[in-house]
């Protein structure tokens, strides 16, 4: 799905935001755990079920207020293949709630191997004459590092299955000024990696709103930057890390809207998932905690901006 | 295993070189391929059925001339969970053979979840009392565009587990010059990456020939910047893409080696893989093909340099 399909579900929620669905087995309340270990035993069977089911309550605690998850691929490679086989039905219980999906990859590779992470992750594998899909997200973020190569696969895969991605430009933690903050001439690095993002967005096809395919990854961390590229980006959609625990407040996303307050989505990770750990029952509330969570960060945004 | 481990195979054999293991269905023999689906169907299943049968003949025809294979992840996680799980079997099928195993995976994110990431390919995961080991590379390629945080656990680990890294540097892609040759003063983007990658090998412990835990991918594409990185990291350890099929040839790569013929492996994939396509055998002969490439391309190398 396009970014025009989220915008829409954005507007229909009024609320731009994006639950990052990034469990270890220390985020999943206790009584999940143990029942899954006392079922498959110590095994990584285990961790990924007590995880899936963690997941789907919380997607079934958030469905009508939330309009996408993002699954973050780290957190299920760490249990080997149990855990993206998980991946994969969460992503497809996240469809069935009506969810938009990102997949986190944050995938870069050069030519033929770019082409087969986006086949990977947005298309499908012909297998004798039949197509078969790979983990079918509806978005993916990429990694730019290796310039158009690594990322010109993933804009084809996007425009022939109507999805779209997310390049990484400005990171939202403490050491992406290392590299991304190198100046060269009157640019910074990222100022680079922008231009690139548009010119890639500018081989894909626009939506309604003005969006094209190729989307942009702005920490809410540096505001002053944010606001910069949600201005010479104007047909970018922006998904923006770092708002709650890494420390972005709403004062300082609001400025990753247009005026309407439209052109990106705020990433929540620990703050949704782990709502459970400040209120004191041990999880056996996760799915309020969570909601809770969700709402409130859901009226904090829209008390920065409108959502038109 | 730490590059020692890598660098007494090479010297072993006399061949500092890493076969890729990057098979997409249509570098599988024919008649491989056709057992797969006439037992499997048309499913991911099959595919994944014929390209574990054909890394493991492979992996037979290799293991007493190639030190080393570098499975790319990408052509994996084109199966789906189905080619996560072939992809543990291959790799441990490879340590079975006596090969250093490389996951080509150039993963990069920030903190937590570079930690979730190093656990998953080089580490272990604690589910309940019992670590259990995620896909147990002894290397693994990393993308550092989101700077130290997004390499550090990934040192660590290594470290941990004595083990090791390759960070992307200087990529062997046409593309590549689009953001690491940006000059930046009197530095390029990718020199910044060498000295980030120099820095971060020296929090690691240094092996008995003098490299670290952090070695760095630079192309064979690029020969004059490949003899300046050799000269600049003297205690960093080459992976060096682009020989063969991308154009490099053995005079390209002769710089990426000390002067005692250490400290660099050079990956063909395509080159060696699918040599069978050149013999006009249909693939039944993809073995000896395979091992006849890898004997040239050996024999290419040790006319550039020594290797002692």
């Amino acid at each position: 799905m396009s970014f025009e399909v989220l915008q829409n579900k954005i507007r229909e929620m009024k609320n731009p935001t994006v639950a990052g669905l990034d469990a270890r087995l220390e985020y999943v309340p206790p009584f999940m755990v143990e029942n899954a270990l006392a079922q498959y035993g110590q095994t990584r069977k285990a961790a990924a079920e007590a995880i899936y089911q963690f997941n789907c309550g919380l997607m079934d605690a958030l469905s009508d207020i939330v309009p996408a998850v993002k699954p973050q691929s780290a957190y299920y490679e760490m249990l080997g293949w149990e855990g993206m086989e998980m991946l994969e039905r969460t992503i497809r219980y996240a469809k069935q709630k009506g969810f938009f999906v990102i997949a986190d990859i944050k995938r870069g590779d050069i030519g033929s191997t770019a082409q087969a992470y986006a086949e990977s992750w947005l298309g499908s594998v012909k297998i004798g004459e039949t197509e078969v899909p790979g983990f079918d997200a509806d978005c993916v973020t990429v990694n730019g590092y290796m310039g158009s190569d690594a990322v010109k696969p993933f804009v084809q895969e996007a425009e022939r299955h109507d999805k779209c991605l997310f390049a990484l430009v400005r990171t939202s933690n403490p050491s992406a000024i290392e590299l991304q903050d190198m100046v060269a001439g009157d640019r910074l690095v990222y100022d680079v990696m922008a231009e690139l993002v548009d010119r890639w967005g500018k081989t894909s096809s626009v939506d309604s709103y003005q969006f094209n395919r190729v989307g942009a990854v702005v920490g809410a961390t540096y505001p002053s930057d944010l606001r910069k590229l949600r201005r010479v980006l104007p047909h970018t959609f922006l998904l923006v890390p770092g708002y709650g625990a890494q420390g972005g407040r709403a004062d300082d996303i609001a400025c990753a809207f247009d005026r309407y307050g439209r052109g990106a989505v705020i990433n929540s990770s620990r703050g949704i998932m782990c709502a459970w750990q400040k209120t004191g029952k041990n999880g056996t509330d996760f799915k309020e905690a969570a909601r809770a969570a969700a709402l409130q960060m859901r009226d904090d945004i829209r008390s920065v901006t409108p959502i038109l």
